[in-house]
């Protein structure tokens, strides 16, 4: 009955991914189209999964002694020539703004779709001396890329998101520091979202414009494609260069500084979406869900058992918990639907004869299992089986990454894989053109670069320099 | 010594006031000039104030049942002109973008100066009935407004704020809500930033443009001058009949409904430093400051300074308080004046005899005096000494707030009034010539109507209709 009606509601997940990803954000209220094309609306219950994220990602950064700041929105053109790569990369997809207060400006202003350019100028202005160094700051902003094809979270013409900009004075420390914030993002991904993922390096033509090395980490969602989640760039001392970032070092030398950047976005919003959802809805992990325990009552009007309900929600919040009992007027079964399709991780239901019996029923979003556990002390009970639910979550997803990996040793078989919704590891010649033509061939890209040695190449059978994950990507 | 060293490095706050500020926030690294004319780039220093401001406001929004969403940066040039006075008000600031992904746009878009206009148009279409109401959401967000003339947080072309935006089904609810926000304004200005802020209606002359009415807060600066921070505006039904906003009610009727919006921005941060300030530079109240106590070795390098300062900031911290162990190489002197400049509440000074007395001397910034105070069951006297320095801070602000407060008759005695750094009590006839008249010839204006009664308009003599607080303005 529940499965029935939820039919009417949103697409088949097995038949039409892209539609039940639609139909999910915007009948939970996750997000709503703006009046501008490309662009959304986050409401309240998906701004809600935005702030948990923000409140973990941001304790980790201050963790790692990384400050926030806040850098302008508009950025001079003329900055972005400075970085023959950036801009060549970036150009294309910038809104510029020509009139302001009234009038048509002297220099166009871009509206900034990464801040590396008006970030390395101020860094140019505060630097001085190799005392001054490392600089760990980051921001969480707006920015903006003008997209061609648009989908909520995973690709709009603005999204939030945060951006961390770094400069060492030696090469080394740079690149620790890019490879130390990949695995911040991983453990992060993980341990909050229940997400796994697959870090590496990317390739040449994968990579930032105007990195020396970009590090990204990709998600299989249940459609077997792959959502980069979070990069990483290895900047060395191309934006030191384009922007002057110089210190005075120990030995009276002046020297450029190494940069790095990294950042994450809303985008994981839809990829913590597209990696739990079933039929029903969403199933958000309890460490960012907004609601992480729904009581619903049971014959509510029979006497004891509101506030009873309250009473347990009051305990729940005594331990942090972010809980909502839900006392409209409409039936339990239809309340059952609407939490299970906002993917609340347990559900608590409390009637009279649970009551008498000292109990309570609670309903695991995750595995569907409902189970009957003692009032007394429901409230340890709880954090227990949130955090099981969040443990299981994570694993059931790398279960099903895993079972998901397979290799192939030549297109026909990338294809296949891909086609039947794998990441494929195939070894790679490391030639442009090879990779163009798995492009071509299969639509697949390469997401990341692999440990594993392979012998020859998937497209041309030359000896094979890397192996990589090749997937068809968000 | 420690004040001549700062008549090196910042105005004399008695002799240049403007000057003084301009100094203290580039010298205490709060903010920076970006590259852009009229934009801001908000340090670490500075944005860790935001942060907690934002907690602090945050916390009261959800108190009160207020969610967060984000809406676009960029909205429609169309939408502004479906209210009239708002696009009067709105147009001449606003930066537009006309170019985006390498093409011209076919309607130019705006950057947010405010967002009724957008989220009116999507409250539109989620409200359909009167179940659905209230709606109450805010946005933390950046806007812009292209100012001629700028100063770091108190005008800059792009600011950082929130803006809440609510909608009810009578006039009543939504009248009281623009009240209510008033208050909580009122409340976190004096009990987190120690800032006294009188509060009432603006005159049409100063609502905001497209509200029925707007109140504000406004705080006296050391000058004398009042600083606007915070509005709350009862909007009608002017922003509802323009964008729609209308729903089905219980009788069967569709009606519109009235909203309100309000907010503060990163301004207040300009409003504390002017509040609090002193000749040796910032002071801020500890609810906000980003380090609340520095603790300052003497003579670090006698065995046992070092370990027992850690022991001290561990148990600081342990009762969740902003702590900095400054052990850099500067002289104790120099490490004094650079905190003091930085305004940082509390000093812990601590040498090897006063580690042998069982005792701390602790410096408050706010009076300048200094204690010595026993280390056992340091963590609870230096909590309650940083309650003491906020409880003082206020009420320091709130006593020469109040002995500038006068009274004027007739435009000599307000002229006489406002030269002398006051804020200016007087009657009004209510008619938009007198209050021009005295803005010519006072360069004051009406920052609100007071509840006090007058006999006469301060101006033309004929019989008052209000009390105004006039006072020249940031």
């Amino acid at each position: 009955m529940a499965k029935e009606n939820f039919v009417e509601q949103i697409a088949d997940i097995q038949k039409d991914f892209p539609q039940w990803y639609t139909d999910v954000v915007l009948k939970t209220k996750l997000v709503d189209y703006g009046p501008v094309k490309g662009t959304m609306v986050i409401r309240p219950y998906g701004y809600a999964i935005w702030e948990n994220i923000q409140r973990e990602m941001d304790a980790r950064f201050k963790a790692n002694g990384i400050e926030n700041a806040y850098f302008p929105l508009l950025i001079p053109m003329s900055f972005f020539t400075k970085e023959a790569e950036h801009v060549e990369g970036f150009a294309p997809e910038v809104a510029v703004v020509t009139h302001a207060g009234g009038e048509e400006l002297s220099e166009p202003l871009a509206i900034r779709p990464t801040s590396e350019t008006i970030i390395g100028n101020m860094y140019s202005k505060w630097l001085q001396s190799y005392r001054d160094l490392p600089i760990l700051i980051n921001q969480w902003a707006n920015v903006m890329r003008w997209e061609k094809t648009t989908r909520p979270f995973l690709r709009t013409s603005e999204f939030l998101w945060q951006e961390g900009h770094t400069a060492h004075s030696s090469e080394e420390e740079a690149k620790d520091m890019t490879l130390k914030m990949l695995e911040v993002y991983k453990e992060f991904a993980e341990n909050c979202l229940a997400m796994p993922v697959i870090t590496g390096r990317k390739t040449e033509k994968e990579k930032f414009a105007g990195a020396v090395a970009t590090y990204g980490m990709e998600a299989m969602m249940k459609d077997g494609k792959s959502l980069q989640s979070g990069t990483t760039h290895f900047l060395g001392q191309n934006f030191a260069k384009a922007f002057d970032i110089k210190y005075l070092d120990k030995d009276g030398v002046q020297k450029y500084a190494y940069t790095t950047s990294f950042g994450v976005s809303t985008r994981l919003i839809g990829g913590l979406i597209m990696t739990h959802g079933d039929e029903r809805g969403l199933i958000l992990p309890p460490k960012v869900a907004p609601v992480q325990v729904v009581i619903i009552p049971i014959a509510a009007k029979k006497g004891g058992v509101v506030e009873k309900c309250e009473e347990i929600k009051t305990k729940l919040e005594s331990k942090g918990l972010r809980v909502k009992f839900d006392n409209s007027d409409n039936s339990p079964g239809w309340k059952f639907n609407e939490w299970e399709m906002n993917g609340v991780p347990l559900r608590l239901e409390l009637g009279p004869r649970d009551i008498e019996e000292g109990k309570a029923v609670i309903f695991r979003r995750d595995t569907l299992e409902k189970g009957s556990y003692a009032l007394e002390d429901i409230e340890n009970t709880v954090v227990n089986l949130l955090n099981t639910v969040q443990k299981d979550m994570l694993e059931a997803a790398r279960a099903r990454r895993d079972s998901r990996i397979v290799k192939a040793e030549n297109l026909d078989e990338l294809l296949k894989g891909v086609d039947e919704g794998n990441f494929v590891k195939a070894g790679w010649c490391g030639c442009r053109a090879c990779e163009d033509e798995v492009k071509a061939k299969t639509a697949a890209t390469a997401r990341v670069l692999d440990n594993e040695v392979s012998k020859t190449c998937v497209v041309c059978g030359k000896k094979a320099e890397h192996t990589v994950i090749f997937a068809r990507a968000y």
